[in-house]
């Protein structure tokens, strides 16, 4: 009975290998793991790195605990555009609390939201965007907040596409995910969003579990309610994940450095020149928005996913460059 | 070709099932998982959850992706008298600071601890053992930090058993972790302890991965230095991961309720009523420290380890506990 530790161990053990020694490239060298992306420079990127970091033998070899990567999810993993859709949703959540709060009317900016006055909403600027997130996303608890997230996302319309928000997501970027996982990498999401206002759909949508989920927070308070312990968002905020706050983050939550890092916009620079700037093989990716008729068109102006800065680091950096509108042959699954 | 990522997908599935459905309890019906466990309640309770959750069938089954089982570390998974580790390491450090810092030979609590005078560096309170922590823990980037963690623990030696710290972690709950990860759970740590004091060493010791420890931390912020980026451990507290603070913890960095908790004091009282108060099959686990031969015998008048509230608990809420002198045939990996 006393090597029964070593035999468990042992059996982990072969089974991990198994997992991840899996010979992906070799099995079937005709079949294509990211076909809604066009042959090119970018793709072949994606595929060497993949193949040199994980290729037994290879110099570049990275082991499979090491293979972390990051994923920015607005405009990187789904769309962002004509505004952020966690602000669609503290917009539909104000309108839905409205009667609640008389006061709204007068007062500024839920007056402005009220009246669809997306102007004045932006000129309130960060202090009324923040008024906005903390009442629709504070003062209840977290188990009354996942639903009101999942009832929205089950009714809420995109204005343009008119389908759920969650059929916005790239098509090319999920075969990316499965294709990384498919290879050991685990697969985070490091988003300058609410962490609670993605938890409840990403794993269904891109296969990653609330676990690897890192994002702006609220401050939580633990409390027994009749008996029962429950968890009450505050209306203070606990975490930007954003800019500086993303490497803070991927240390606080993951504790190691990712070697490959994804993201659209100058909120993902620091993210990016973390990521790149550690020892070893390290890949960056932006993708660059550039594709007006299938998706936006939109860079250095932007207010929402402003790229500038990091696309002009990109060349210095090396950091990969997708052109949505040459790199992807289907943005949206539903293109298919 | 527009079929192949369903074909990844497909690889991909079919090899968690292997992983997932591997029926360890059938493979060998005489193989012992626990054998540092003696025969008992204990341990069939153990068993017995494990394998009513983990069982195709069961009615009591729970799917892989929800098998979150969280550790306190601190006289749960090692010991943690005379004092705290982290607080020997913190001693440590101050000693190893000294010379540089002419003035802590007159000034609270620097000076006690240079004396050796515990009594003191104990009466100095919350306030001094913070400052303690923050002189030792701050001031340095995340890396020179991590390799300091490391140094120590090559060459600190416990004061009772001479040995490295990391060696006087329990044999029994070595086996559990492993029993728990063969069996499709993910283990985590959640420790009132330093998140970054952890992370270095509990992948080699534990089997768990630094992105599965939850504990408490300070601020981060990031820097260029030279071209270089960095982290700097800043001297304010960020987070503090102990009582009301785990569940918080839990769902900051998990983002789900765990089915399994195990603690050894008042701290991981509320980690236990959250995790039990939850759905489903739920298991809850003390460990007792009733051995003074072997390990250490303290409870509810304990300064450090204080076990009070949440042995009243126990029997009402279903709590196991592990009586050590009792249950465990080894307490320690060197004694087998």
């Amino acid at each position: 009975m006393s090597d029964c530790r070593s035999c468990w161990v042992s059996v982990a053990a072969a089974l991990s290998l198994l997992l991840i020694s899996t010979p992906v490239f070799s099995q079937d060298a005709k079949a294509d793991p990211l076909p809604s992306w066009n042959d090119g420079a970018t793709k072949k990127a994606i595929l060497e790195f993949v193949r040199t970091t994980t290729e037994k033998g290879s110099p570049q070899y990275v082991p499979v605990e090491q293979r972390i990567a990051t994923f920015d999810n607005d405009g990187t993993l789904w769309s962002e555009q004509p505004l952020y859709f966690q602000l669609a949703f503290a917009i539909d959540r104000v309108k839905a609390l409205a009667s609640k709060h008389p006061d709204w009317k007068e007062k500024q900016p839920f007056k402005a939201v009220l009246e669809d006055d997306m102007k004045t909403v932006s000129a309130s600027g960060e202090r009324g965007l923040v008024e906005l997130v903390m009442v629709s996303h504070a003062g209840m608890t977290t188990d009354e907040f996942e639903a009101i997230v999942k009832d929205w996302l089950a009714t809420a319309k995109h204005p343009r596409f008119h389908r759920p928000y969650t059929e916005l997501v790239y098509q090319p970027m999920l075969e990316l995910l499965t294709f990384l996982r498919v290879n050991g990498f685990k697969t985070y999401i490091v988003s300058g969003g609410g962490i609670e206002f993605m938890r409840p759909w990403v794993e269904k949508v891109y296969g990653i579990p609330p676990e690897q989920v890192v994002g702006s927070s609220i401050k939580l308070k633990y409390e027994v309610h009749d008996g029962k312990p429950v968890l009450v968002r505050l209306p203070e905020i606990d975490f930007v994940d954003d800019k500086i706050g993303k490497p803070v983050g991927i240390q606080k939550f993951i504790g190691r450095r990712p070697i490959m890092a994804f993201g659209n916009s100058d909120g993902d620079f620091e993210m990016l020149q973390w990521t790149t700037a550690g020892k070893g093989p390290r890949f960056g990716l932006i993708v660059h928005h550039t594709d007006a008729d299938r998706e936006w068109s939109y860079e250095r102006k932007s207010p929402i996913g402003r790229l500038d800065k990091a696309l002009d680091e990109a060349p210095k950096s090396g950091w990969v460059i997708v052109d949505m509108k040459q790199d992807w042959k289907f943005i949206y699954p539903f293109e298919k």
